[in-house]
């Protein structure tokens, strides 16, 4: 029997986000790893071939932990959100976040204007298993 | 004969902020690993005993590489930094940030100002060598 | 007859956010005025007696207008939100915004902390004088 | 005489940034009127032909009041800024701000990028009149 429903936040497995980027994530301890796919870029080519980059980061304890990750982008941006994972009323799992993304400044001149800000949600889609097929 | 002066920006090594935290980075490839002992909290007690965290994050390339990193605070809460490391006209190392700190919220209602935002300037110390007094 | 489809973003009117809270903007040339009635606040009495605060601001020109507005809440603390009105396929009308909260700070010691951030996103509901019953 | 000492942060005068930004401002009560004159763009033009803008905005009361306010950019994008005057130990006065700067965004797919994110640091230059020679 796999209920959907979660009493506690399990950040492992994986998410997408309105946007429609994927999320894939484990956590070790308080260290999460992962892969971010992301859907959109904003630059042609700044998150490379196949929109991939690694994860790692940092997730707190209890039923719904906070999380906080970083990305590297392949043309030298990179990425952090921070957030917290919420179970729903309806058993249903969100990780709401807030993101910077920094773009590569060519002096330290440029800096004033190469972070960029939003906001990301994420939905749990299953875990890892379930969504490669098993 | 130890140069400080950079032609590149070495992330590797000891940092301190404006505000008095410290910072020790190793980088192992695209990824950055150290410990972070903050000199400011946001409520007592929030960054623990010794004020330190764990970092892990991700670095670029090049000469001035982007980086940026996650802690988790021993209450429960976590940052991030994004920002990029440059070599200013005379040598020295600085890595200029912007952060985010995200609170517990107690539930998805609370979620809207759980997150705060700021600003870091880390100048170079040396190596972690030469830190740590080798 | 009035037809709520719009081709262009008109911000004079009334909106509300996600969170329940209200905005009444009026648009005089490059300026916007109005009040936000906020639906929560950060601290206990940080947005006054009836939640309500002036906004003055600046809204751009052109079919979906850039927008960014201030408010003064009755402790001290002060806001402002940067957006754009959009026009959405089925002719709504929403500004989607990110804002920055400023609580007092003691000293300057104590302003790091001092900064909330988040992301608000108001639907359009009508204009003022249908809003208000005429 | 003139004591450039202040026991109190008056808002009203000339700033100017770290990055060379002039900023002049006057307090009517609870609102803060002024002019931006910016020393970089983001985009070649974006700060206009003078690189000046009008300011709209409102401050606190107090000693050291926060204050938050608003700049449309001749291109169509805006800048909100929020902080706190703060009078340092030897008397001078600095603005300590956070800004948000928003690009038009073509549509409402291209809205997740369009707002950048810095800091902002204004010394007090002297009151308005001063400042313009008389």
């Amino acid at each position: 029997l796999n209920l959907s429903l979660a009493s506690s936040c399990n950040v492992t497995g994986q998410w997408h986000s309105e946007l429609g980027s994927l999320l894939w994530l484990t956590t070790v301890g308080p260290e999460v790893r992962g892969v971010y796919q992301t859907a959109v870029e904003s630059a042609l080519g700044a998150a490379g071939h196949n929109h991939q980059a690694k994860i790692v980061g940092v997730v707190g304890e209890g039923r719904q932990p906070t999380i906080a990750f970083s990305v590297l982008w392949i043309k030298g941006s990179c990425s952090a959100w921070v957030g917290q994972c919420f179970v729903l009323p309806g058993g249903s799992q969100v990780l709401k976040t807030l993101w910077m993304l920094r773009s590569v400044a060519e002096t330290s001149l440029d800096n004033w204007d190469s972070t960029r800000l939003g906001e990301d949600q994420f939905i749990f889609v299953g875990d890892v298993e379930n969504a490669s097929g098993h």
